[in-house]
């Protein structure tokens, strides 16, 4: 990325030698996005980030559509439910498909929520706090057999297990470059060669007319090489991450005791592990753990400044105890088994602490 | 800017210290930004850039403001342009004020243009082509006693001439980071307190529910830090750009025949220079200018792809030949005297060149 902040510093829209440079590189990024997802390198959209491709796709494929009626679960993150909200606060008719216990869209739910006047379906490909990857392929079929437009945000699982959008058959999909370490603030939509999208953003004509505004050059290099490591890697790395997650998840369950763990069993991401802890607040965890210099959090960090209980826990049925007791714990590059077993030995000193002065030590008999 | 991609790479919507580090230097640029135009920081909203910001002001005031007219100019940018155009399609009143011969907007046509159905006006600071400094003041007075709101682009006055939102009474204003050799990626948006604007992407909440999705951190501690040099050195810059740009100015119209410079003359960015070389393709000078090794632009870079004539020159009122044989020389930080002298010296060569080639060769008597 560093030499696009400085010496080739171009506009790529120049068409002096520094503007061509510029291009260049931005076209060699775009190449390697689009064959981390096995796209072609004109189906990527740029964006400043996974909740631009969110908003970009709802509201550009709804600004265009005959068919009035928008499908989503509701266990989707804020950057796909905001705007469902506000496209239904003015007039839209916009179905939100329950989930079962373990945060997997209910299938029969869906099918009978689309009907004739129904313009796209988008469903997250997996959770961002439960981790439970959703069923892309079926869903994909059954938009495919009723002619609907199938969007899924995929800014969790694109770079930590396979996604191919020819196999599965999505029409757009979101990525977020931060996710698969990559810098923050830009990201891309995948939109299949004759999908129909409106641009949100308007302006100079960028990324053929469909995302107005001077690229972010550097940003767009470095995601274009996070994708190109993520890919080169995956395999491994979707390895090494599932052996830490398991160790997380058999140390804490065994050695710690009223510990639930949440989520589907195996359609599940391999960095990702949803913990409750009965009788302990969530928040009071993170900040315990950050005193051991580990970063957690309870569900998205997206969230975190409105405090309100999490929607993913509250549609999956968890009782407002449960969804206070709750903990995500992800691994990522750079972490090593080490880390876990010090994340486990904090949890084994931290969770007891807080349950000797919970309000409910004695419904568990907890020590104290 | 470095640190926060690599050991400070937290997410600051965590609570985690790693999200309380990332939290602490994008308030820091925040008020790197404010300062810069005397506005408060909580009056900042980080965007993606300036395109973002105008579409921000434009469809956010409109969506949920009760007038339905929109006035502005016909010399903006199309950033302000094309989300203008949307709200028209949309059913909207827009009205594009004229302007005269200088590029300056036409102050007793943009009178009559406020009914009492107008929500906004949106007028450029400075002209991205011609280099027109508009009246801003005298239009801000103008919309505040009609009840109007004032958006303007002041993408290309911020940084070179000084810029204060409380003394010139502006409601909205759009800045962006690259224009003042920042990052490209990032911008703000001002919005003075008590202004209601509609936010244009939803998600999470962040920038207090006013632009939703991860920050692109590193890009705005650069942005910020961009703002703090900009401040630190208004004057002298802005005085070291002058005399860069008037030597160009004095040796290109003293030392080639048949050239004229356009915009207006007092009221005008230090930094820009607009010429028209009578007989002359701008395309053609473009890329004979780049075998120098100069950057040059037609006009704006954001409209290259669309190969479309000027529209602010045709608003100006020039003739096709003119357009045709218009170029735009900019100075910037880094450039020194010497640069413009080696720019005037390869003018020198290439245009009698070009015009011994000129359909238009026996028309003006150029040698060949």
């Amino acid at each position: 990325m560093l030499p696009y902040f400085k010496e080739s510093f171009g506009n790529p829209s120049s068409i002096h030698r520094y503007g061509r440079i510029a291009t260049k590189a931005m076209e060699t990024a775009r190449k390697r996005i689009a064959s981390l997802i096995n796209a072609s390198p004109d189906e990527i959209l740029l964006t400043s980030g996974g909740t631009e491709s969110n908003n970009t796709a709802i509201f550009g494929v709804m600004r265009q559509a005959k068919g009035r009626r928008l499908v989503t679960s509701s266990v989707e993150h804020d950057a796909v439910l905001e705007p469902c909200k506000r496209l239904q606060s003015d007039g839209l008719d916009v179905v939100y498909v329950p989930v079962d216990e373990t945060g997997t869209v209910r299938l029969d739910r869906l099918k009978s929520a689309i009907n004739k006047d129904t313009a796209l379906v988008s469903i997250m490909f997996a959770n961002n706090e439960v981790g439970t990857i959703e069923p892309i392929r079926e869903i994909s079929q059954m938009c495919r057999q009723n002619g609907v437009l199938f969007h899924t945000d995929a800014v969790q699982a694109v770079g930590k297990i396979p996604v191919d959008v020819q196999e599965l058959g999505v029409d757009l999909m979101s990525i977020s470059s931060h996710k698969i370490n990559g810098p923050k603030g830009v990201g891309a939509l995948y939109i299949r060669r004759g999908v129909r999208v409106d641009p949100l953003v308007l302006g100079g004509g960028q990324e053929e007319g469909m995302r107005s505004g001077t690229e972010s050059v550097a940003n767009i290099v470095g995601f274009g090489r996070a994708c190109q490591v993520a890919k080169e890697g995956l395999d491994e790395n979707a390895a090494n991450l599932r052996a830490m997650r398991d160790r997380l998840i058999q140390r804490t369950t065994s050695e710690i005791t009223h510990v639930t763990v949440n989520g589907h069993k195996e359609s599940h991401l391999p960095n990702n592990a949803h913990f409750t802890f009965l009788g302990v607040n969530g928040e009071d965890l993170i900040i315990k753990l950050d005193e051991y210099e580990i970063a957690a959090s309870t569900g998205s960090a997206c969230s975190v400044r409105t405090q309100k209980a999490s929607h993913v826990l509250m549609a999956m049925g968890f009782s407002h105890e449960q969804i206070t007791g709750s903990l995500r714990l992800t691994v990522g590059y750079g972490n090593t088994l080490d880390d876990v077993d010090k994340a486990v030995d904090a949890l084994k000193k931290i969770v007891p602490e807080l349950r000797s002065v919970s309000p409910f030590k004695a419904k568990y008999g907890f020590a104290g």
